[in-house]
């Protein structure tokens, strides 16, 4: 054991709808050295994530549920402190899945080096992270959208959804995006150079995409499933494609999931509906980083995170991504 | 105008639910002459299909609704009477889109030479005509299932489904048919050689695709929607593939369409769900033919047709479709 004590936050129970602050423990134990293999990091920034709710559901998907009573998972980018592995050094930055607390031990191979000088360090959570990793393949792989088509997507003032619009503008579409207020739709448009925006909390989205897609949808990125999907596979054009990529609003509800009753759209226009997780591209990361990294130094993409501090404010600051609050990438700054 | 009276069924109004008699209206009058490029056919058997439900409603479709006071759309068969076309004799067989009459004038682009040595008349509407086709290109082209996958088909006893499970066994996958009744489901194991057979009316189908499916579903064809495609989107294998064809369970619903509740089932297991129309692979289908016509005489594919007799039993006759009542493809017999 080190004498460097480590505060973390334990998954205390499996909620129902809404995670509560009585779903979760904080505790604090001395890290242990690192192993052979294995480095010892010092969280600088964590990433808060829907997909977050998921792991804390018991029951098949696509990773193991986080385990009653033990350290939340979650991505995380920090320094090096110790290391006993011959190709990470002292003072390295990496990100992994350090879990929500302080300090992490984690195996060599399951980290990844980045560079501070690319960008500062919570861009490596999001449009150099999973986030924009997540955007890259499935707007690309999945959504295969070219340049004249229609795009759009929810969610789209979140930390993929402003990065699939972009990538998508990029290409030479058109780009609608659904956001929730009118700050969030101003952003995307005047910020990141949308073509047009949704407020769905104050516009009927239906009606809205009639006006703004007279060629109907080319591709839709689904971040938020519910009555969104509905309205979007109403206005799919042949040959359509739907990237299902998450489905927030329904993350946290108690009732059956809501199916998207306009599915027969896809046998109409001849759509497809194509489900996508981002891991299964990990081969491919370092050439979509070089990509971004090269496209946010000629200026034609941004990222913008909303940083929270505390390891104690974890709890509450992941409501925000429920609640439609966090405005860009939500972040907590740990150290 | 001939001196040759025709007897016609007409659309008279937009049915709510099950089609009643009070939407269909019988006429009768003199047949015209064909023009230049068009011939005279004599209509043998027409196809009685679920998508005719489809037809019947206002609104975008991947084709026109049938007008109100129109005769209503069908593909028939039949024999050339009298033609202006130098490709077509008389005595030729021809298929395409007769409507439900006695006579019909047609351009001869408009239609198929069908050969009566390849099969009798009713096989070119069933195996060797548009079922057979939907079969053929909704599992080759959308499904792509390989050998020792595991393919589950529903509506398995009907005309496309029986198809889709027989052409899955010439593939080399195991094929498991979701049918209603013992006597459906005797036939597609001990008729067509299926490897297991679900009865959806006395069984509990997500039982017993779980003991059926140990590796999960590669590919499930669907022609039914609802309940059924919720249970196999649940039991998907990884990057399963998910053919949707058609919907019968919810053609006549007069609530609004049930969505697919499980539908994230793609998300979690990279799966897609894509639509086929079968007149999209039209420049293909000499090809299938010939490969369908090798495939029954060597015994692989049988072809079986349930036939109703009469113009007059039209309206009854295309109920049976939607209770489940029919056995094989559902043709009427006309001359």
């Amino acid at each position: 054991m080190t004498n460097i004590q480590n505060r973390q936050v334990r998954l205390a129970g499996r909620p129902v709808g809404l995670p509560k602050r009585a779903d979760w423990e904080f505790t604090a134990e001395p890290v242990p050295e690192p192993g052979e293999g294995e480095v010892l990091v010092k969280v600088s920034y964590l990433s808060l994530d829907p997909a977050m709710r998921g792991w804390m559901n018991e029951g098949r998907s696509y990773i193991e549920p986080v385990g009653i009573g033990e350290v939340m998972r979650a991505l995380g980018v920090g320094q090096v402190i110790s290391s006993r592995d011959p190709l990470l050094a002292v003072g390295d930055f990496v990100s992994g899945l350090t879990g929500v607390q302080e300090c992490a031990v984690l195996k060599a191979r399951h980290v990844t080096k980045v560079d501070p000088r690319l960008a500062p360090l919570p861009v490596h959570l999001n449009v150099l992270g999973m986030p924009g990793m997540t955007a890259y393949f499935g707007l690309f792989a999945i959504g295969e959208p070219k340049a004249g088509e229609t795009v759009v997507v929810s969610g789209a003032a979140g930390a993929v959804g402003a990065t699939v619009g972009q990538l998508a503008k990029i290409t030479g579409c058109r780009v609608i995006g659904i956001a929730g207020g009118r700050d969030k739709c101003k952003y995307i448009v005047d910020e990141l150079g949308f073509d047009a925006a949704i407020d769905y909390k104050s516009e009927d989205v239906s009606k809205r995409l009639q006006d703004l897609c007279p060629n109907r949808i080319d591709v839709y990125f689904d971040n938020v499933g519910g009555d969104i999907l509905d309205a979007c596979l109403a206005h799919l054009a042949m040959k359509g494609r739907i990237v299902l990529c998450g489905a927030i609003s329904q993350y946290n509800t108690t009732t059956p999931i809501k199916g998207p009753s306009n599915y027969l759209s896809l046998l109409v226009n001849r759509g497809r509906m194509k489900g996508m997780v981002v891991m299964d591209y990990a081969g491919r990361f370092e050439h979509a980083v070089r990509d971004m990294a090269k496209w946010m130094a000629e200026g034609k993409l941004k990222s913008r995170e909303d940083v929270a501090e505390g390891l104690e404010a974890f709890p509450e600051t992941l409501l925000k991504l429920f609640s439609g609050e966090n405005f860009g990438k939500l972040v907590l700054k740990v150290a």
